[in-house]
């Protein structure tokens, strides 16, 4: 059988829906796809079984709802591609992360054990699930008092998303549960082992969530150190083998080939992170080769053959995107959802009929008017941290700023310079890894936003690199299918996969040396504001403060 | 005739339209008005007789259209009153300012003038024609280099709406018309010549507009280092006995009788401006009591004893406000029209619709909604320099700010921080005249925005002061009938006409110490933008000469 009568089936699993891809793989085609949403979506108000109240800043979600995309999404899939299912010869998963399941050693949730279903902590954790704030900040406080070597590999600060943070919390708020629970288990790998009946921990979630560095986590005494007693939470509830992105975790069971369609004994490729398994998807596989998923946020990942420490990265980690490379992750907290915000609460009711009548939706209305400025034409500068900053600064106690408003002041003008704000958020991730001896050459744009030709036109002009632009709707799961291929040994490696099976449209964006001059000059205007407000960042937090202090007194 | 049964007039000129106002002397109450728009209003684009096109930033008017005003507001207000006219001791007037009349010897408009009616530097430039900025530059620069002594009375700045900037433009751009030109007059006396057939010069625009300090205006060496030739400016064409506030400037002439229909050989006073004609009207006469005139800008007057030198105030002219005190002026550039630039270009559809629903203007709704909410609670502070700043900083290259923003940010929130920086922006003010020697114990608001409840009470909050609030709705033109009453005779001066004329409810609002003390936590941030942004204003000037750039090269 040769691989154009060869197929893999690639599967994203987001925050709300999971959806699988058939792709072709001589060439990646995408021949026909599924999505299936999750019938308990995000559980952050009350249990579903019992009714119970969750505290703010809870976030989770009940596993038997990805098992669900497997039985429903992925035999969609097939059947949408018109493919016979025998020709399918791997599968492969992405995952939200760092995402949760407390499990037995059989892998079975602990939600699902009876009796449990009332116990909020039993529930899978998901990404945004911020509770365990109070324990990252003791984790970071100690890790910084006791100098661990592992904080720098994180920018110098681990976050409340993570394995540890979330699993502290656990330990502390429901001790019985805790004891119960015999895996802390990434749910990027609980669905591998759902599909293959093995639990093999992924190379990229252990090290960029779960703390493994050059072959150690932390301490059973920086552990007891946290919490007495929690010392062994890595050697009893963590620690298992570890498999390098595109190897084969197994192969499929009998009862996942029922729930998919699919043949049993198929490769199940090791699990994957959705924003990293986008790299190989758009064919960036080598250093200085940046991808940006830009969508409410933007997720920056890159490879590159050199350890480096870069200040406000998110984190390095061996193999954390390509197997034989170091992977580097960054972010930008808000993007999108700055740019909705603004949309939603910034524009008045004429720039709403013009749009309507002019077919356009408010983004595209607003886009259009914007484009037609000269670079600083409309006088302002702004920060992009309505939502905190990420990287580089990694400080959720930042916020938003727009300075030069006049009583000329238009609302495209706050548009347009909310878009070159989050270009020069980029700019400055790009300039901080290239000061730290990780050069970046290239930016490469999945996600929703790249359909925004503007303002991917000004991430060019204000970065002055050269932009590409990933040339599939469905990056993620293209790029587990990639990983699918490699998985049943289809190609040698996840590069050499990337390099047939990958899409990329190279240089679709230039800067505009004229243009990147103009922005220079803003640039060093944002520099300042970013290093007087977020160097120092008394003020805002001062804001922050008082704000919480007014809301707690009303 | 008793007091009970004699009137005056009170004629306030304003940017668009004239009032009259008939005042019983005895008590101030306000018996009837009329109201006259100026037939050519602001003449920005095109000279009315010709057509000829004006270059950007001029601003003139009509000088009869001021006539008009006295030929039919004054009767109208007369008639409205229902009195006889007969029993009218007095009139006067107040006018814009710095608003110029060329004439010629006997009081002629130059644009009246046979074969003048295209020349634009004929017409009368309003207190808004900006085109004498590169004059007011050097005039500026000069007196710096010269250390002339006048500068530091007018906080370091002279306008380019003054006297000798605008006079100046005229003399270089239309030099044979300087020439024809023998009196540069302030509309303000202009209006009292019509009235009383004599050319007195008062003592506020005299020393606010035309630099006389210590009974001498700059000297002929410096007029000639602006310009050769320049150097008999003051004594060609602005030297002239200076009457002082209150006094009368004439009598009512046979043709000003006619026009009004007022008895000829009344009293006529001595000019006077809408804003320092306001003190009396609201009894603020004596020192400590300022009052603020809050409209789309604040002016702020107040009378004290002593002279001192307020960086950043407007000016200090002995007899300014009230004969034998030292009248100091300062303001705010933009205040009412920064709230109107926010509810016109950053509120969405929603909120049109509730405020519409509700029956509520949305200044109204977004009142309501903001009155709502604890101090501090919105988590924002901004700068209130949309359009520059008067007082303390006099730099218009300054511009607005925002910062604090989240995704959580509403309407209200921006609103509401808007109205505090405006309040902020007054605490500067008053914070500064304190520190110089001029302690400010009440503030007293006239001006359209005095009836915004939650604004009134965020000032009083803010700057810890009592706020009184004038009891009438044609302030200008109560405080032009008092200074009628006391050109007349009927009282000795002008504080003594204040009290039984003025109106004023005294303590209105009062500082809350809860909010006070929240509101300092505020101001502190408040004061750090103030001074990082407005001291050193590299930032804010760069954005601006970016944007300047930026059109002209489109």
């Amino acid at each position: 059988m040769s691989t154009a009568e060869q197929f893999v089936v690639g599967v994203d699993f987001g925050t709300l829906s999971g959806r699988a891809v058939v792709v072709r793989v001589a060439d990646g085609a995408e021949l026909g796809a599924g999505v299936h949403e999750y019938a308990h979506a995000v559980i952050d108000d009350q249990l579903p079984a019992t009714g119970r109240r969750l505290p703010p800043d809870w976030a989770l979600q009940v596993p038997d709802d990805y098992r669900e995309v497997l039985r429903t999404a992925v035999p969609a899939a097939v059947a949408a591609a018109g493919i016979d299912p025998t020709q399918v010869i791997g599968i492969a998963t992405d995952f939200t992360a760092c995402t949760m399941v407390p499990c037995l050693a059989d892998g079975t949730p602990l939600n699902e054990v009876d009796g449990l279903a009332d116990r909020p902590h039993a529930y899978v954790k998901l990404w945004k699930h911020h509770a365990a704030q109070p324990q990252a900040d003791r984790i970071n406080d100690l890790a910084r008092e006791r100098g661990e070597s592992w904080l720098p590999r994180y920018g110098g600060l681990i976050s409340s998303e993570w394995e540890f943070a979330k699993g502290l919390q656990l330990f502390e708020e429901d001790r019985p549960l805790y004891d119960r629970m015999e895996r802390w288990v990434e749910a990027a790998d609980w669905i591998v082992w759902q599909l293959c009946g093995r639990y093999v921990r992924n190379a990229c979630t252990a090290g960029y969530k779960g703390i493994l560095q050059d072959g150690h986590y932390p301490s059973a005494e920086f552990l007891d150190g946290l919490a007495p007693g929690f010392g062994t939470f890595v050697a009893d509830k963590l620690e298992h083998p570890i498999g390098q992105l595109g190897s084969a975790a197994g192969t499929l069971t009998a009862e996942a080939a029922e729930w998919t369609g699919l043949p049993a004994g198929i490769a199940v490729a090791v699990g994957n992170v959705d924003a990293h398994v986008t790299a190989p998807a758009a064919q960036a596989v080598d250093a200085g080769q940046m991808v940006a998923i830009m969508g409410t946020s933007t997720c920056h990942v890159m490879s590159a053959d050199a350890l480096r420490e870069v200040p406000g990265m998110c984190g390095v980690v061996d193999g954390g995107i390509i197997a034989g490379s170091w992977g580097y992750e960054a972010g930008q907290s808000g993007v999108g959802d700055i740019f909705g915000w603004f949309v939603d609460n910034a524009v008045p009711p004429s720039y709403h009929e013009a749009a309507a009548a002019a077919g356009e939706s408010l983004h595209e209305h607003l886009t259009r008017l914007a484009a037609g400025q000269a670079v600083g034409e409309h006088g302002l500068v702004a920060l992009d941290w309505h939502s905190g900053n990420r990287s580089v600064l990694v400080d959720h106690e930042l916020s938003g700023l727009i300075v030069g408003q006049t009583l000329a002041t238009r609302p495209e003008d706050g548009y347009r310079a909310l878009l070159e704000a989050t270009a020069f958020g980029t700019r400055v991730i790009t300039e901080t890894f290239g000061d730290s001896g990780v050069p970046v050459k290239e930016l490469i744009i999945a996600g929703g936003l790249a359909k925004n030709a503007l303002l991917m036109q000004i991430y060019a002009d204000v970065t002055r690199l050269p932009l590409s632009i990933i040339d599939s709707e469905q990056g993620p799961a293209l790029g587990s299918a990639i990983h699918a291929a490699v998985a049943a040994g289809a190609y040698p490696d996840v590069p050499t996969a990337a390099k047939n099976m990958g899409k990329v449209r190279r240089g679709v964006h230039l800067p505009d040396e004229e243009r990147a001059k103009a922005y220079d000059q803003l640039f060093e205007l944002y520099l300042e504001l970013h290093d007087y407000f977020g160097r120092n960042s008394r003020l805002m937090r001062k804001l922050k403060s008082i704000r919480r202090t007014a809301l707690e007194t009303r």
